[in-house]
């Protein structure tokens, strides 16, 4: 998995007032959040000395060293990369082990596509990435996985193609307008527009017996730019591997759902399993796809459907008939992470957890080699600088998670099994995965958001010599709205995105609570050699970050986030940006669901006026839209607005009276304060998860932030409300606003209990 | 050429009051602009009649015999067409005859096109349309002219290739901003985004020293639809010939500007004619595109440019290089206007005016024989009645053009043969061209939108069984904008669109200032024929309108046009609607102004700032924007406001004096007063022209609507200020913000003399 363009989407945003107070910034020095002034001083000089240990060629060697053979789950070199790691972390004196867990990992037996009507197109698809000279490790055939998509279940069928663009919901509404109706038919979805797993699940929920999902060279390949070996992009033959397990349900060993896949832990029987998917897929290459299309007759597809093949996109229903048949090895393979300890001193019950996995669908350079490679190196500077008297005051846990490519299997089993010490030590997640040139992107916490400005303002652009926070400013400038532009030049802090998934902080942020980060450059490394057996030393040093110049940049932000957080007086979390944000995901679901029900209310209108039947084409088929009951009042949102209310006055209460002298002078002379406002300020983010979970999905606590149930990887945020309100389940938005009001309510009240403890009340 | 989707772009418009205003309907009847309501029964009952008469297999007939053979201008097919055309009218008793012109038309001697460099490239252009089996009349390759651009030079050039997207100015900003200079380079264009025309005349302006223009198939090929003979799109071989002459100078022949090309007429040098190419240019199918741009180097074109031909679309220059040799034969050929006369009783010199060219690039079953055989078919029904002792009170003129293709030359060089007589007489000149199953689509004088949609809402769509009126408002109600679909529900009209050019109506309505229309049927025809070799009956009837349904339809509006224009007992002219469309006009470039001055002023401080020098990615060429002087003050708008507010009252007092019963009661009785109101009413389209022209091109007189010197159809309204701010010369800005204001208060200054003669003053 990667961080695909992590720069957050900066979309529509409020023109509410910035709560921006914060601490004077200390003498002599630009702010440091959580820092007394005079510990501030020490601390830069602390990151300069970390800084100078850096070291681009250590980068380079554990990325050939690393990605020189295939090492996904299962494999001997997987294991092998493992113990490399955790030798190294020894090496720089961490107490590092590696912790193993049992999970289901598929891996294909047979694999059979053929075009088997019209005959005069039969076609046998050829399934295969051809090794090329111009790379030295895409000739391994022996130990590479074959193209296929983990957790698809065994299946034999036959059946009509259709096309079904990305297969996302709202596609099967366009086809439905037009009477095609997948029901035993099998489904040919291009990559893209959402997550792959949601298409074999939306085909599913249709009555589709098979899925086929293709990289069509608008998205994926030549229309993007020369494709390897010429260029960085995706060939003819390239294809796309990836699990399409049901991970908005819940990420991890599909058997053990909420419990650690240790020895004796209770699994579910594999039919039961209920994160497997419906029906039979596969993935193929623009190459194999081609012939299905061509063969394709029915309706000619919606414009935005079309892709860069030089054919005309059909919808079917056939004639195109193809034989899909999928059988798999369902064996238990061993996981290996690699966790590595440098104990903190004066409080080393809280946790500063970094990871970053080590496992790859093939030989990985880029994904995720590239970024393992910046946290080998941010830890070899951490550990150096511990091996010459410093120590943290926290607890810093390095991860090397195995299994993230198949579902996050390393992580989240780790963070199941260790749940409850975590909830009561870990005080922040950074993760990291691909990595290239380009600009910073963050995704995480809104409490964070100003706290990690500030460390992008401290780090200079490789390229540009200016600092990344500029840079990534000047792309909002160039690059944003009118709207975008405006607050990027003015607001103080450059707005971070909100986390779904797609990589391995989903189980600490919305399975535990522990507030967590994302970060990765790019921009500037585009390409297609994504899961496909091109992710290579030889394509990353090419395309990539050939001087891995940002691959030290990333340590240079991970080692200062690591560092700030394991030194730092009181934890430096913020309120206010998160309150800002907040307001504006209340806005959004606000106009979301006044926006949804008119067009309902506009559609049935059309229906009643006859303005559908006026225009369609009577040479073409039509299915009118069905009319829809509205409730006679919109959802009443406005326990949402009060909760907001309080969290906003919450926030500035706290940062009034954090700003205040006293209360900065009591701080910095109690130890015992500081230490209990850190278990505040961790328990936070905690506060805004609950038991339950989602509606459908208790695996996922966090009433905030949440990746899409329709969208997979793509965050939905005050998900209960906001996806029920999507679904028009109206009924259910409403209970939803109570608890995503209350979460609010019980979040503001915990920012109550950290300014009373600063007022020494 | 063919009006391409006629219907009106609707883009943003004002929310300002529609002055709606009219005489109360006639008592048992809808409202009849321009009839007392007595006389209002006896037309309609005269359109009943008219209505009866006509018959789809004249339609059908027509097309086989029109279109069986080539008959472009100088083919004997062309000759003989007009002479058919001329002995219908005839037969039907019309006073008709051929007028003649002698003008300038090169044909292809010599045509070659070699891709020369690289070597391991090398492609020898095959320039020609295959004949099809399924297609009856493409195999006459003996009498078609061959894929050519009609007025490119001569010329014997090589070059590298640059591909420039569609060739507009902006592209070449593009190219400028990536390093790139067309100077000495041949350009590579695709057919799209501007008239064909301007693509040399803009490359030629950059300094390239030639021109190929494809036709790419993600505009015009197998990404829009299965391609001919399969189904209805431009296929591999396919290609589009066509005019490149400078025609928003002038249209018409090139060597006699301004006059007709008589015998005798004052003729220019070859060498001077300004409207011929600067360099040779030449069209080519996507067959013939495809190894060139697969031969190309240098950066990868932006997303927005590419295509939808199998490879990665680069920019050049070079490695590729062609050869590019043409020669033409600098003939004069005939061209055969027919005009067919109907005289008018009791104000003969008041003329009706309606014409469709007859003249094809090879068969042209579309263009133009489909509108053409429905305004025979309506010719014929009007005859019929005339016959049968009706006689209309005006005169009614029936012209089918010759030369239109190359460029208006038949229209143009009678109506500047005609100028003067036309200007005394003529009130209405109705044009139309293509025709094709769907939604009708109406462009022309705003004082006539009115008019126009009375006669949209009596006329029956002949799929839905609802008037086409009502069609066309669904289709903007489901399709529209948020705001356009408020105003398709609430004003009373819908809106027509502003003519640029494109057709015949241009000498009319631009050049002499005659109220003008151009009506069609289309949207649900699309198809990639246009100016092809299949461009046939067998096309046609298989996809533009195979049962001429449409055909029939187009016939009753331009018969109920010309019918009720000629029998009105006053010109049905509005001149609320008309206030109502120039009140957005400036509006528009109100804002066009602000928001060019803001732009530039953007630009100026990212450069200042050193925005784009923080974001452009240092592998690649760039080359910073230049900083650009911006005058203290915005252009004052003030004068166009201010003769827009006299506009709008001119035309208020005049609604309020011709509802008035008074009123009513004197032109009911006098048809004296009756007949000098009608011209005024001529007259007021001329007021809106002025002698000196547009700034450096005086052909076009009109100064509300002219096409753009930079679209070459695409209709710029308020030309001599929009193109000014356009074009950020701030100076001619300011000039005619003086000029058209006077021109907006000349019109109103003819609005009061109308409305003193109602009221007797």
């Amino acid at each position: 998995m990667r961080l695909s363009r992590l720069r957050p989407l900066a979309a529509t945003f409020l023109l509410c007032t910035v709560i921006s107070a914060q601490a004077a910034p200390p003498q002599g020095g630009k702010p440091l959040s959580g820092f007394t002034p005079a510990r501030a001083g020490q601390q830069r000089a602390l990151e300069a000395r970390f800084d100078a240990l850096l070291k681009r060629e250590s980068l380079r060697e554990w990325m050939r060293r690393l990605s020189a053979r295939p090492h996904h789950v299962g494999s001997a070199y997987d294991k092998d990369n493992a113990e490399f790691i955790a030798g190294l972390f020894r090496s720089w004196g961490y107490d590092a082990q590696i912790e193993t867990f049992d999970v289901l990992f598929p891996t294909p037996k047979t694999r059979v596509l053929e075009l088997t009507a019209p005959e005069y197109f039969s076609y046998a698809a050829r399934l295969a990435e051809p090794a090329l000279k111009e790379d030295a490790t895409s000739g391994q055939a022996a130990e590479q996985l074959p193209v296929y998509n983990a957790y698809s279940i065994d299946g034999d069928v036959t059946g009509q193609l259709v096309y079904v663009n990305y297969g996302v919901p709202r596609d099967y509404e366009e086809l439905e307008r037009r009477g095609i109706d997948v029901k035993g038919k099998i489904v040919l979805a291009r990559y893209g527009g959402s997550w792959r797993g949601i298409k074999p699940k939306v085909a599913a929920e249709h009555g589709a017996v098979g899925c086929l999902i293709y990289s069509d060279p608008r998205d994926d390949g030549y229309f993007q730019g020369d494709v390897y070996p010429k260029g960085a992009y995706r060939n003819e033959w390239g294809a796309q591997r990836g699990s399409v397990a049901d991970m908005p349900l819940f990420p991890g060993d599909p058997l053990t759902p909420g419990v650690g896949a240790v020895k004796g832990a209770k699994r579910l029987d594999l039919k039961s399993a209920p994160t497997l998917t419906k029906i039979p897929v596969m993935p193929i290459s623009y190459g194999d796809a081609q012939p299905l299309l061509r063969a394709l007759g029915g309706a000619v597809a919606p414009e935005a459907w079309r892709g860069a093949l030089p054919v005309t996109y059909h919808l079917g229903p056939g004639p195109a008939t193809v034989h899909l048949k999928l059988e798999f090895n369902w064996d238990t393979k061993t996981i290996y992470d690699v966790i590595a300890r440098l104990k903190g001193g004066e409080r080393a019950d809280e946790w500063v957890v970094r990871g970053n996995h080590h496992d790859a669908w093939v030989n990985g350079a880029n994904d995720p080699v590239s970024g393992l490679v910046a946290l080998l190196e941010e830890a070899r500077a951490v550990g150096e600088l511990a091996k010459s008297g410093w120590r943290p005051k926290r607890t810093i846990i390095y991860c090397a998670w195995d299994g993230e490519e198949p579902g996050l299997l390393g992580s989240t089993e780790w963070a199941e099994t260790h749940a409850e010490e975590l909830q009561r030590h870990a005080v922040l997640y950074v993760n990291s995965d691909t990595n290239g040139r380009g600009f910073l992107g963050v995704g995480g916490s809104h409490t964070l958001e100003k706290f990690v400005n500030e460390v992008a303002r401290d780090v200079t652009d490789p390229e540009k010599k200016i600092t990344v926070w500029e840079r990534e400013r000047a792309s909002r400038i160039l690059e944003g709205s009118a709207d975008e532009r405006k607050e990027a030049r003015e607001r103080e802090d450059l707005r971070i995105s909100a986390l779904g998934s797609g990589s391995d902080y989903t189980p600490f942020l919305q399975h535990l609570g522990v507030a967590s980060l994302n970060i990765g450059f790019g921009g500037e490394d585009n390409g297609g050699s994504y899961h496909s057996v091109y992710d290579s030393f030889d394509h990353y040093t090419r395309f990539g970050d050939p001087n891995f110049d940002y691959g030290v940049a990333l340590a240079q932000v991970g080692g200062r986030l690591v560092l700030r957080f394991a030194e730092a007086d009181t934890l430096p979390l913020n309120f206010g940006n998160f309150a800002d944000t907040v307001a504006r995901y209340v806005k959004e679901v606000t106009k979301l669901a006044e926006d949804t029900r008119n067009e309902i209310a506009e559609r049935n209108r059309m229906l009643s006026e006859g303005t559908y039947k006026a225009v369609y084409d009577p040479t073409e088929t039509y299915v009118l839209p069905k009319e829809e009951t509205l409730p006679a009042a919109a959802p009443d949102l406005a326990p949402l607005q009060r909760a907001l209310a309080k969290l906003q006055e919450s926030a500035k209460n706290y940062q009034a009276a954090f700003d205040s002298q006293d209360v900065q002078a009591r701080l910095t002379s109690s130890t015992d304060v500081q230490a209990r406002l850190d278990q505040i300020l961790m328990n936070f983010e905690r506060s805004m998860t609950r038991e339950a979970g989602l509606p459908r999905r208790p695996w996922f606590k966090h009433q905030v932030y949440a990746p899409g149930f329709y969208t997979g990887y793509g965050v939905k945020t005050l998900p209960g409300v906001r996806e029920a309100v999507e679904q028009h389940n109206w009924a259910e938005a409403a209970e939803q606003v109570a608890v995503v009001s209350a979460t609010l309510e019980r979040a503001a009240a915990e920012i109550d209990r950290a300014t009373a403890l600063l007022q020494g009340k």
